[in-house]
């Protein structure tokens, strides 16, 4: 008890600072280490088996949908980053530049892609003829680079992980379903995957991507009660098709330029799983990306029929989940701690009078609500406490966002939340980016989404008093 | 028939122009596009659903050994690249270099990674402590970029995919045990997933990795007579950990330095893929990597019951094997020679006269045999044809490289076989780098490793004519 106890000790409680709660949590439940590449990290095993399931779950969507894997260069040519005039503005402050190749100096630069719509739309100029060769559905999973002054683990990288989507369409309608439906795939796993409720909606222009027509979001609520931006979605019209030349023959033989849509999630939503679901104890993961979902931890081990009969539930439970059997020499009360620690959903305590009962003692993540179980009813019961897991960590973090969300119908109220309660606030916006402005300046709030599911909250703007044309989420942002 | 004339005349001839067959193939299978970066490629769907299957059993042979992903930054800075003096001397020359990130010159310029080794030797500084820290076996699936003068699609390029396995191990015969252990993963794998019959052996001196005490090797030959490296297996002994400090408390409480491998396999598979099977009407792919292993294509489509029976093949079929249906409006020559283009092992013709029969045509790709088969039957038939395409493509790789493999006992021999007989050379040497030196100089040849299946050709060197060490295969490389 006395190691449990040091182990819990070492973490920051999340009331007392919560920055630093989160970077304990990323090194002591081993999920990343610090490169010494600046802003670059190390994600370790069990860091990376998080995203791995993250991967295989997202992938099996997006190819059920008819998307095609593919693998774009990471350098871009400077000339063509800067075929589209507001991407180039988004995103030229913020790259790295390759200027020397083995010992020569290149004649034009290269950057390391931020993102891919240039190098897409280079490809796409190749092979988009004719409206027979539409809708192309590609997807890339690769890292990209944006140099970042502060970085943190998960949150903001130089260097990160994720998959981008790039679409293009024979008329704007379907590149504008494709858009809404991708914001729908990520919007249903985060919800069923990862037990992450998230507001759905679009964001303002002075918000949306660089270079985008419009670009929906979908926004999480941390513990803290900041926003996340987990996922986005954009639509381009055909305005990079435009820049990059792609036309295609329509079915009435003419000349169009197709419509393209793009989309990401990055390993940033890891980040979002540790600030979701995390408590003082570390990490609590959603079963469904969890690279354990229940470990076993015998007791007393050394008693006659423990440790085999522990051997043997391992193998029976290999087909029912991802199973461990931490039969090493540490002592159960470490073992507790240090799978608490790394966030396993279910613990199962095997002990000599457990075995005489045929029974054994099952362990929530959670809510640390146990329950004994008949040892020949364990291939239903894992399956069905899994479940109660996520949906325990749904409800719970739906809650908190409905505790967390307040409506402002002055500045004063909004300035008021603002300061003294953490979370999200709806207000009435008249549309202007002037009003977007003074609210970031008097209430230190962004516009986070302009939610699909409106509320007419008041008739006015809650900044200029003019007529309000949305109801929007404000909030502070990671 | 027209059509499929047609596409087949677009390639050139493999005994024409070998390059150039290699070349309108991976163009014409649509395996690849050349972007703008020079030296890069874009691999397109059907070249990278190649790679994903490759990934995903090599992947699966990993773990079943203990293995674990991770993912290390994509940067390396100059200082850290140059702690292990030979590494740094064999790869600086080839590294891409990033100057500038953001706005701003960076003060110590970082290379973009042409292998790993410096990063996780950083890392494993970091949590190696003791011996029950052992062994660390770390995977990594990314990209590397080496500069290359010339380039040419899979085989060598400016960045490739591949994975590189890095481990730390308590004992130098471990860390042995280990190469020797990927090195045999590696040529399994080719020969049981891919049909490619391997030569496995050691490197010479001269030939190994920078950096590494022993480089181990599988060579395949092409259809041309060319040897292609297919992966490797490193030994370093703990020559980096004492570059970077890696120290572990042994089982007596003494501070030791723990001992290394490394070992890679890339893109560069796929080219061997297409030397290995192709054929002058395109890909022919091993069917466990092949992404479709079965297209059907119906004929005469329009007759009543063609076009259902076809669909309802496909629903069924897609528990046995990766099948696609073409009921698009080509012509049946058309799809014919497009799917023979695109390597697909099997082809299945269902037309009106077989459905009378309650039967189909199956064509096999690799030697275009025919046969009937009743539609009940394909359960147990399909996997058995693939089954038999797969030995029959590892037959005819086996019996070439027998075929076009020469025995040399003076150099006089050894420069004719160069000259008049592409293929492989075995002839015996002394080890001395003077010999290996002029047997390039004279006759073209390099070593391409020194085979574990030893056998005493002669007593003396083929070059020099003092005793004999090892029997060396010698051949042109891709």
């Amino acid at each position: 008890m006395a190691e449990q106890k040091k182990m819990v000790e070492e973490i920051t409680s999340m009331d007392v600072d919560f920055a630093k709660w989160y970077t304990d949590v990323v090194k002591k439940a081993e999920l990343v280490d610090y490169a010494s590449t600046k802003g670059c990290m190390i994600i370790r095993p069990y860091g990376y088996a998080i995203w791995e399931n993250i991967q295989k779950d997202l992938d099996a969507r997006f190819k059920a949908l008819g998307h095609e894997n593919v693998m774009m260069p990471m350098f871009i040519p400077e000339s063509l980053l800067q075929k589209e005039k507001d991407h180039v503005e988004g995103f030229a402050p913020e790259v790295a530049w390759v200027t020397h190749g083995g010992q020569e100096e290149l004649t034009e630069r290269l950057c390391v892609r931020p993102t891919s719509e240039t190098l897409f739309c280079e490809h796409y100029a190749h092979v988009i003829q004719s409206y027979r060769d539409l809708p192309k559905l590609y997807n890339q999973w690769c890292s990209v680079v944006r140099w970042e002054k502060t970085t943190r683990p998960f949150l903001r990288t130089t260097e990160f992980l994720w998959q981008e989507g790039h679409t293009m369409h024979e008329t704007a309608e379907e590149a504008k379903a494709e858009t809404e439906q991708m914001l729908n795939v990520y919007a249903d796993f985060c919800e069923q995957a990862l037990a992450i409720p998230v507001v759905k909606g679009r964001k303002t222009d002075k918000e949306k991507f660089a270079g985008a027509e419009a670009t929906y979001t979908i926004e999480a609520m941390m513990h803290d009660g900041k926003a996340l931006q987990s996922g986005t979605s954009h639509y381009f019209g055909d305005g990079f098709a435009r820049a990059f030349g792609i036309q295609f023959m329509d079915r009435d033989n003419k000349l169009q330029y197709p419509h393209q849509t793009s989309w990401g999630m990055s390993t940033r939503i890891i980040g979002a799983i540790i600030m979701t679901h995390g408590d003082d104890n570390g990490l609590v993961l959603p079963p469904a990306v969890a690279p354990i979902q229940l470990v076993i931890v015998p007791i007393a081990a050394h008693k006659p029929g423990v440790s085999e009969k522990a051997q043997e539930l391992r193998a029976r439970l290999q087909n029912v989940c991802r199973v461990k059997l931490d039969d090493s020499k540490q002592s159960p009360g470490w073992k507790f701690a240090e799978y608490e620690m790394k966030g396993v959903p279910l613990r199962l305590e095997l002990g000599p009078r457990d075995l005489e009962n045929n029974c054994c003692v099952i362990v929530r993540r959670d809510n640390r609500e146990k329950q004994v179980v008949q040892l020949d009813e364990l291939e239903t019961a894992i399956p069905a406490l899994l479940q109660q897991v996520h949906d325990g960590l749904y409800e719970k973090a739906l809650q908190r966002r409905h505790d967390m969300t307040y409506d402002a119908h002055t500045m004063e109220e909004m300035i008021d939340i603002a300061e003294h309660k953490p979370g999200l606030v709806r207000a009435m916006w008249c549309g202007d980016l002037a009003c977007e402005e003074a609210i970031k300046e008097k209430a230190g709030l962004t516009s986070r989404c302009m939610p699909f599911e409106q509320e007419q909250l008041d008739d006015v703007c809650v900044c200029c008093g003019k007529p309000a044309k949305t109801m929007v989420y404000w909030g502070k942002q990671y």
